[in-house]
């Protein structure tokens, strides 16, 4: 109050470092209010269905926050764009570290757009949280895409749990669909279960491989091969050619050992080079072909019903699962139980019953 | 009454067809008593460790019953037959139909019993509650080791899930383990998850195999031939030893796609014929130098050990989602939420709340 009247005099002097009060209060509190009033949920949906990316990237941000009065606004958008999406072509990428997927997306990506797509990058990876995003956390690998007006690159979202990982990723594919983007690439490594989830999320999903200095097929995680829908050995160029077409040779042999896929697609081998571009436009062609028979047979659709039941239930049951396991009751008798059922004190049956019992009552 | 007084008089002939009172109500009354009293669960107990094969089977039929009841007493029996268990191996064999697994079970089980082994022969079948049985149902197939004293043969159970029947086939394990048989055998057919839930109960996996007029590989189920520790084309007789020996090295270089198995066994193949007995000794060697490694690595006990975790988790999950989708509110409630996922009037997940809401509440 001394302070205010002070200032009528010009000569007065401000007391230690207190806010300069030249800076109006009202200012003060318009900046304050801008940025604490969000969008609303009716304005978020508006500037996504516009094609406004910011929106887009706020709505994202929502789906990704741990805090449930966010989860329930992103779940209004995400309910209101769901009628507005699904006219797109979602295609899955994994391959081991070194394998150059960003190099792949880079060049994969810029010929997508120069064909006038509108291509959004995105990842699924569950180890994000501890390394801070190893996948796609570096955009500069991806400079190209970066720049370019019709590509939307996210890194994969963080959390505790692949499922928890794997539903953010889902639901911002429904958002980036609203929006505009009619090619939705994720991205993911050849690490745990996140092949299995980002398979359940797309339409077509592409393997990606090397030449390496021997047995070619030595070390591919259980099952990836069989939910290829093509094979692609990246980097051939050079005197990389000759052994990525022999690897190309070898991956093909070993596709013949899997049963027939219920698309009716016969999985496919190719080598390309995301330096020289060999190779990138006939990957497109490939999953057009894909596209054209499996919108042809309807599986297209099919799968994608099917894939939203596999993601309700999965949702279902991985939290049926959490409810039980974060019990503390459960957690202490459950060490107990498991260490006389290791002993054979106890048949694993039995035990169940036991903390099952518990749990119900 | 009056009849009873009519008795009295030799002449006297009974009235209609009433049961003849000539067998004594005390005699009926002793046979009813018989068949009612079933054995203690200690007198099981006691009969099993002893090896004897009527109590074994009175507490193999506990296990496969329904009645909470006798689950309770087939526990207590399970539960103090544990501890004398365990001193096996458990050997799974899988095949489609047609492999002839009967057979090479009859001529393998025979080579065992002759070297002095105790074996079982149980069976993981979910489909034969449809089918009664459509492994093991026939014994005939087996005759000569189920006159074998030292072989004991019992079909799959029956059962609503692959979990139930898995479940009532390895506690049965248990009690012929307890019973004083030192080889297991576990068959069951390619079909469905069944190999997985066998895979999770046996110390060896061996996949029986016949050569075809060509591709060999074609059509092996996703994930058996990573899980086989042998792979053994059965019917090398007569002409067939070429075509046998062939596939043997086709399925040989197949494996080596694979990655290397945590029990630093690496996947053998051999040929062999049940009906001229060649090559079925080796199968037992195999099988004594996997042993001989994992008990010297450690790899056996740690494997049960994990097996016996993974039963106690995999009941209660099972548990969980049967409490879950069982429940009639949520059932009706399900449908209903099912098809406005189907049409995009809902986000997977966003219904999967609303389920999950409803069901915890």
């Amino acid at each position: 109050m001394d302070d205010k009247n002070n200032l009528n005099s010009a000569l007065s002097e401000k007391a230690g470092i207190s806010a300069p009060e030249i800076i109006s209060a009202t200012v003060v509190q318009n900046i304050q209010k801008f940025r604490k009033v969000q969008p609303s949920a009716t304005s978020l949906v508006k500037g996504i269905l516009s094609g406004n990316i910011s929106d887009l990237s706020r709505a994202i941000t929502l789906v990704e926050s741990t805090n449930p009065e966010h989860l329930a606004k992103a779940n209004e958008v995400i309910n209101a764009c769901l009628f507005h999406a699904n006219k797109s072509v979602r295609i899955g990428i994994t391959g081991v570290p070194g394998v150059g997927k960003s190099t792949f997306i880079e060049s994969f990506g810029s010929h997508l757009t120069s064909l006038g797509k509108k291509v959004a990058v995105l990842a699924v990876d569950p180890s994000s949280t501890i390394s801070h995003g190893s996948i796609l956390g570096d955009k500069t690998r991806m400079e190209e895409l970066v720049k370019d007006p019709n590509a939307y690159i996210r890194p994969s979202a963080s959390g505790d749990t692949l499922g928890g990982v794997a539903r953010k990723t889902r639901e911002t594919i429904t958002l980036c669909e609203a929006c505009g983007f009619d090619t939705i690439i994720i991205e993911t490594v050849g690490v745990g279960q996140s092949e299995t989830a980002v398979h359940s999320m797309v339409d077509f999903f592409l393997l990606l491989k090397i030449a390496g200095a021997g047995d070619e097929l030595q070390g591919i995680k259980r099952g990836i091969m069989e939910m290829a829908d093509a094979i692609v050995i990246n980097k051939a160029d050079g005197d990389n050619i000759r052994k990525a077409k022999l690897a190309k040779t070898e991956f093909n042999r070993a596709l013949h050992l899997f049963p027939a896929k219920k698309s009716g697609w016969t999985a496919t081998t190719a080598t390309c080079s995301s330096v020289t571009g060999d190779g990138i436009p006939e990957v497109w062609e490939t999953i057009s072909k894909f596209l054209q028979l499996t919108n042809d047979n309807n599986y297209f659709n099919n799968k994608r019903v099917e894939q939203n039941e596999y993601w309700l239930l999965e949702t279902i049951n991985e939290r049926l699962k959490l409810n039980f396991y974060n019990n503390i009751e459960i957690q202490a008798l459950l060490e107990s139980t498991k260490k006389a059922v290791q002993k054979d004190k106890i048949s694993p049956f039995a035990a169940a019953q036991i903390l099952l019992e518990k749990y119900f009552k």
